[in-house]
């Protein structure tokens, strides 16, 4: 065994820094065996020396992650502060001091990964990050490594644990959207502000990265649709159930039938109960991978949380200290496919619509009509005057697949249909 | 890109060779952007030549295989002919000779694995083997890389389709073990001779690896506790569901909970419905990993069949040929925590014991007084008087957790109960 220990930076001490901190020093003897080195945490880099946890030398500690970064010495440097800068900044000039990284921040990666993957190439270094997609589910690398020698033609999948618990707790108690919230909010699952999450922000990152390592193309934050899960109510959850379905806040990169382009899209979705993403509750996160040779493949576990990411961090950590001791580096990115990303008009999928109508004869006809016209194809229409009798039915529509830009204009023709009321809901369903 | 193309030597062309050979011919360019370098066909060994599969240069085919390995130009041998010998041979002819290997052979390497890791060592060469468990679905390299950083504690899987398919069958359609099978075997899920599906060699196989790699401990297939699941009946199935459960036939690797020791074993249990692995169905294949810090994981997917096979073959063809281009070796073996593995008698688990006993007061208290004395709790008991007034009854007794060894001998002292008639069935109850 080299004696030289390697040397890791560490960048942030929060929920999961202080994990991998406390698991590299507990585990050090088992560390040391599988890298072939001894692995020593030769700084910690805070913001607020005065929270650290116990268990960390405060010698170590600093609050100048630059210099600590600039040392020299450091072989690895593991960045867990999360947000665009400083960490962009610290990554860049960790590879020029010649260290290589390890990161859990998706937002970033999302961003500039194209850049900080230049970075690390120019530099020899490596850049590792299966903790910054479904935290402790091995993702990036069976994608990247395991599947390698296949063609990936779908990613499907729940990459939010926020989102699923808020969903999952609709579903089975019949809450609204704000109840389920608090619910979150109380119990941790939930930041204060939820925004991120809620809104698919964090989600539309981590599809940004899985679309551009499954389809060796470069895909960008703004390549990705995103639609939050804030408008979803206990009613969609009834519809969804009549149909056999539940609602899932999906993740879903494809390639084109034609494998020509590809397009990466975060929104609600309802998938059947039979899929097996249907059954996943709670925080968990899981990801069905459709490749042409392996076919159907699925990762569950959890998606978050202090342990389970440092879980996926250390995994990495351990590898990048076996390239340096053999010298070597790891895959780098892939983006030699160069797949244009299509816009969110051209996904095919089918829709589940729900209309407030006028509850007299022919209505359904005029309807039928205007799917037609756009070339929407029906596959079941319920219909079911009220109970009030207001004059007023419902109509639910769930369609053949058809492009989102013929939705779109379908639903804008039906917008201006006397006898539509109201266009209630529109809802994809994915996982058929 | 480098010029020179590396060279494969594929051993054996029947259901998965074929398929490996038509991906290196159809994605050659993919697969030659994601090395670095291209890759090509250098040789293809059979044992007919007139079976081999169109899209095969007939140049190529040979039916010496062992020349073809000592050519000297081969940078990679993919063995996919299975069974020990010749194909033992060939891989260490194949570092003897300066060539890499990827394998799918399970039965080889649970039994020679040491070996092999050894020949490959010492050669400088990689032995690689994702497609040897559970087909398609990356758990070799998940295990062995991604949670290299964590501590596994427990390995629980569905590890061949062929039993799974045919407990998928008797539990929805009540059919029995034989009418099954039959439809197994007529529908190409079991061989002709289904032995080593239905006596579990082949899931014991799996365990020993999977078992050896999460326990950085080497693991032999004699260690591995072996249980068939041609004794599972209709009657089984029905106690399962009256408990809630279905049965599975499981492969389980375990850390002792005092982490000094581990065990693997593979036989018939009950899981309970709300389990991940009591939903998958047909010849699918799923794994369960629990670890310190990530928590548990499912990975889910096709474990055996031609393409996914390759899929994974193809997979590990460009790592390792990665690794060529960059002066590298992979992870070999890692055996350095070196624990006992325990016999059978050591595993803790609960059990589910059918009993025939004689209708008549007192019986139950008998029964109970035999638990106890063997240090065996008892969980529920159901007890139930049979229509044909023969006198006898049926006592179901499920315990709470126990070892092997007390039930065992449990089991032995109430079979000489006057009043004992018979012991019906013994299961174990796994995944709570």
């Amino acid at each position: 065994m080299r004696k030289r220990p390697l040397k890791v930076a560490l960048l942030g001490c929060g929920v999961v820094g202080s994990e991998v901190a406390r698991i590299m020093t507990t585990h050090a003897d088992d560390l040391a065996a599988r890298i072939g080195a001894p692995v020593e945490l030769a700084g910690v880099a805070v913001r607020r020396p005065s929270r650290v946890r116990d268990g960390i030398d405060p010698a170590l500690v600093t609050t100048d992650a630059t210099a600590l970064v600039k040392r020299g010495d450091i072989d690895v440097v593991v960045e867990v502060i999360g947000g665009i800068e400083p960490a962009r900044t610290l990554i860049t000039t960790a590879f020029e001091y010649g260290a290589s990284v390890v990161s859990a921040n998706k937002a970033l990666l999302a961003q500039d990964g194209a850049a900080l993957h230049a970075a690390a190439e120019e530099h020899g270094e490596d850049l590792y990050y299966e903790a910054a997609v479904a935290g402790a589910i091995p993702l990036i690398r069976p994608l990247r490594e395991s599947l390698a020698g296949d063609k990936v033609n779908r990613v499907l999948g729940i990459v939010n644990g926020t989102t699923n618990f808020i969903l999952d707790k609709m579903d089975s108690t019949g809450a609204g959207y704000q109840e389920a919230l608090d619910e979150a909010t109380a119990l941790g699952y939930a930041e204060a502000d939820p925004t991120a999450d809620v809104e698919a922000f964090d989600a539309a990152a981590k599809a940004a990265i899985l679309a551009g390592i499954a389809f060796h193309t470069r895909v960008r934050l703004d390549d990705v649709y995103r639609e939050g899960m804030t408008e979803v109510t206990a009613a969609d959850f009834a519809s969804a159930r009549a149909m056999g379905c539940t609602i899932k806040l999906l993740a879903i990169c494809e390639r084109a039938a034609d494998g020509g382009s590809v397009t990466a899209r975060v929104h609600p979705a309802m998938i059947p109960l039979t899929h097996p993403l249907a059954s996943v509750r709670g925080a968990y996160n899981a990801v069905f991978v459709e490749s042409d040779a392996a076919g159907q493949l699925m990762f569950y576990g959890p998606g978050a949380g202090g342990a389970p990411t440092a879980s996926a961090v250390l995994g990495d950590l351990v590898a990048v200290c076996r390239n340096r001791l053999s010298g070597a580096t790891g895959p780098g990115e892939s983006a030699y496919a160069a797949l244009p990303v299509s816009p969110m008009g051209d996904v095919v999928t089918r829709y589940h619509i729900s209309l407030d109508v006028a509850d007299k004869p022919g209505v359904l006809a005029q309807v039928a009509t205007v799917f037609a016209e756009h070339g929407v194809s029906i596959d079941t229409v319920r219909q079911q005057g009220r109970q009030d009798g207001d004059g007023e039915a419902s109509l639910v529509v769930v369609t053949h697949r058809a492009s989102d830009a013929s939705l779109t204009g379908t639903v804008e023709a039906l917008r201006k249909l006397d006898t539509v009321r109201g266009v209630a809901s529109i809802m994809r369903v994915e996982g058929e």
